[in-house]
């Protein structure tokens, strides 16, 4: 990268934003360039913009000096780079831009900018005693809901496929223009945050996993509050009832008695979610597999699979769900436990004496289950994330998994709803991760009607000489054979976002597409791209050489 | 157009297609381009391709020619402009591509090519004892499933929101070259007929209400059938009722109770459907008002709203949801009933002695509602039809509405789902068309959880001299003032595409697009585009010149 063009754009971008909102500091651009795996690419510089019309300042300076920019909301995209770039660029950190500009409790939405968290928006709906709920991942509170939303994350409500239940998107191209999506492009039209298509050609995917535009506002609904919910947990001691569960579970997901994107998830997640790795048990050796885990399962009352799902409705409702959940899983679970308000409520206050009289730790128990619990009615939680230092020796107060080396490469294949797919996956995790040296922690989100989204996280120790490497390793192998097999992730980390082909016709629209939209490749070059995308390479020429 | 490469053109067509696929009798270029009201554009030809070769084939003659291709599925996009053009054109017929191409009963879909009808559909499943339900629409069993979906069609049941419930499109652009969007552009991906994401950016909504591809292939989810079907039907006799009804329903709605997409329908709408216009009782004037169309609403038992609606579920979750609505609509409605198949039947067996004793004519009663209430449970039916010969003196028994010149203009706003909303639509329609002598017939669906989608048809009769001409001012005065209000609607007719503006980034852009996608604009130029779009214009000029 030419060093001269790169300082005239960063005093440009200095008198734009003010000084305070350039960063170049090494240990920042250090932090911003630090994922949870290792990865090439280099942060010139994190701009800051305060405004939409600061955005388009930035990228126009960009534009005129080919220096490339990575939009991120607030870059907590673990798993799958975090905030760092797909190719050597600039961040553009879009976390000052946190209004909520609009919000409706009759009709259930809010629209956001990209800085608003989930935490954000949870407290902002309870200081108005909102009936809504939002649709919260498991990530932290810390994340942005339109980065998410964008990358096509998913929750645990009923809203739990979350592109599907946003529209009116307020995007800033790459040439500094801005195009409304949907009916949000007509002045005064009324259903503007409510009708995702509006009229003519729908736009809003284009700019999804994608390095076409840069999303500024978005609307998302809102689940409201039901008037009774239930959650329901269960746990299965045999690895292929996974089988029967899934196809016990669909015909209730596709006839809408199970709404939400419920979750599975196996052993080793459970456990990771708990304590740290049994370093002494298992004498400083890994995997963790054999009597020891056993140990773990028998303490935790862990079964080999974990459910849990949510029951939303009127009291009758949900009576009449908990019956055919009842009825679906007969014979199929060793365990069916169902949970409310109250009882939780019971639970909590009787949780001492309990544990007197029977020596069991309820009060644990309810540390453990509160925040699923709590997520499947929108109430985000950090909770999930202490699973990421599994590997890790110590767990900080305040977890930041980036910037304490915790080690975790997502991989997440989505299949049809059909109990068979769901093991050959899960066989498929086991197999190559335990080869590998890892636990495979694996989810299984019944994500809609039809499909079955699974994560498999490679948790590791960065801090280890070599991890790194056979971490990646091991991901690109268990990536490779998904796909052989049919079972095509939804979403990708940077390290891989040049290895899903697919057939031409559709790479060759979205590079002509690219090229028609940001002929000087500076937006993300690299993200969702193609292989052979020759914008990327292009570019870099151009800079490297001067143009 | 120059003759002579037209010429040219329909040779080298006719050596792809067979002389028999290329239809150039006045008879027939006639038919296809008539609407149900007034157009401007000629049919040169029409093409009937067998194959997606055959398009590919078609597609790269017209392109060297410059010579427009206007693709239709079965051309019966009604109120819209049925299969007439854009602008003068070759229409591109794809009813011979009707095959269904994958099938699956457990997990409930089908994919299918432009030719399936509702009909073939409805059959197919039938035949194989499937116990799946498609969502059909009320314009005829005749229509493009695929057609009706691209242009965001809605119909009766939970998957009313048509393009909501489709994946995987197959398109060939412009060039020739065939696009798979979503997973189904990897080989043997399992999810391809499953998710509608894919991984990158979302390419689906480019193709709807668009001209920037030809759909050629989609995978539309289907519905299993629910253990227990009960459909409730309402009145009411007041206008301003309306605001109450539709403020009770959306949170029912919203939390997912009523999972459908139900209708509510004005007296003019029921009237319609039964019986042809009083000319008799109005004494040969028009429009209907006074006490002649309150001897029809007591005669027929019509409320001035009229709602159906379907519940869906175990009998548990019927009952349910049957209280639910009961105590919603409870004095909000003058009357509320409740049907399945055991009422159905009975009333059926018992129609003639019922009819004997109360002097009621229960068999006609049931011929009115069979259709509506089998449109619930995704049974096609040419029905409601009969509503767009209302002021026609005779109703053939093979319906035709572009041949029999029945006049039909559509418009059809979108508004959140708020009682205020549609009250205030109502009464424009109302005013818009009373005052241009046309009764308003309108039906208002509960679109989505948060929208209606209103359909407000001007019905008359294109034989009569100036009717055209008066339907279509009053059309664009009603579109106006919708608009001006904040009505956008989700849909244009084929003569008001280029007047629905928006802010300019939006434009700019699909302008860019078509550019890039279509540089010579050979695909059903000024379909859904912004005005000003200068491609067809440059194109025209071409033609008109040569180049």
């Amino acid at each position: 990268m030419g060093e001269r063009r790169l300082e005239e754009c960063i005093a440009k971008w200095r008198s734009v934003l003010g000084s305070e909102h350039v960063i170049t500091d090494c240990a920042a651009l250090d932090r911003s360039g630090t994922a949870t795996f290792a990865t090439a690419s280099a942060v010139y510089a994190v701009l800051r913009p305060g405004s939409r019309e600061e955005i388009q300042k930035c990228i126009r300076i960009a534009n005129d000096a080919r220096v490339p920019l990575y939009p991120i909301s607030t870059g907590k995209n673990w798993g799958y780079g975090s905030s760092v770039p797909t190719a050597d660029a600039c961040v553009l950190d879009l976390g000052r831009l946190n209004r909520i500009l609009d919000f409706s409790e009759e009709l259930a939405y809010v629209t956001i900018e990209p800085g608003v968290t989930q935490r954000a928006l949870y407290e902002y709906l309870q200081a108005r005693q909102s009936r809504l709920w939002i649709d919260a991942t498991g990530a932290s509170p810390e994340t942005s809901i339109l980065g998410n939303t964008l990358e096509r994350g998913f929750g645990h409500t009923p809203y739990g496929d979350h592109f599907a239940n946003v529209c009116g998107l307020e995007v800033i191209l790459a040439d500094g223009s801005v195009v409304d999506t949907g009916f949000s492009r007509f002045e005064g039209c009324k259903a503007g945050p409510l009708y995702r298509w509006g009229v003519g050609p729908v736009l809003d995917g284009l700019f999804s996993q994608s390095n076409l535009g840069i999303v500024t506002r978005m609307t998302v609904w809102l689940m409201p509050a039901p008037e009774y919910f239930q959650a329901f947990y269960f746990r299965c001691d045999r690895d292929d009832h996974l089988r029967d569960l899934i196809d016990a579970l669909r015909p209730l997901r596709i006839n809408g008695t199970l709404r939400s994107a419920m979750h599975i998830v196996n052993d080793y997640k459970v456990i990771s979610a708990i304590q740290p790795y049994p370093w002494e048990e298992m004498g400083g050796s890994t995997p963790l597999v054999g009597p020891a885990m056993q140990t773990l399962r028998k303490k935790y009352q862990c079964g080999v699979w974990n459910g849990s799902g949510g029951l939303y409705g009127t009291r009758g409702q949900v009576a009449e769900a908990r019956r055919l959940v009842m009825r679906a899983l007969r014979g199929k679970v060793n365990k069916l436990q169902f949970l409310d308000d109250r009882k939780l409520n019971l639970a909590a206050r009787f949780s001492k004496p309990y544990s007197a009289v029977t020596g069991w730790d309820l009060t644990r128990a309810l540390e453990l289950v509160r925040p699923v619990y709590g997520l499947m009615k929108g109430i985000p939680t950090e909770q999930p994330l202490r699973s990421c230092y599994w590997r890790k020796r110590h767990i900080p107060t305040e977890m930041d998994i980036d910037r304490d080396r915790c080690g975790l490469l997502w991989c997440s294949p989505i299949a049809p709803a059909s109990g068979g797919h769901a093991l050959t996956i899960s066989g498929i995790a086991h197999r190559v991760l335990l080869g590998h040296g890892f636990e495979p922690l694996i989810s299984i989100t019944l994500l809609t009607e039809r499909t079955i989204g699974c994560v498999i996280s490679i948790t590791y120790d960065r801090d280890l000489p070599g991890e790194d490497e056979r971490a990646m390793t091991c991901h690109q192998e268990l990536l490779k054979e998904l796909n052989e097999q049919g079972y095509v992730p939804y979403r990708l980390g940077v390290q891989s976002m040049d290895q899903m082909q697919g057939s031409n016709g559709y790479n060759q629209l979205l590079r002509a597409l690219k090229a028609q939209m940001d002929p000087n490749g500076i937006l993300s070059p690299g993200r969702y791209e193609p292989r052979n995308a020759d914008a990327s390479e292009r570019m870099s020429e151009q800079i490297e050489y001067g143009n």
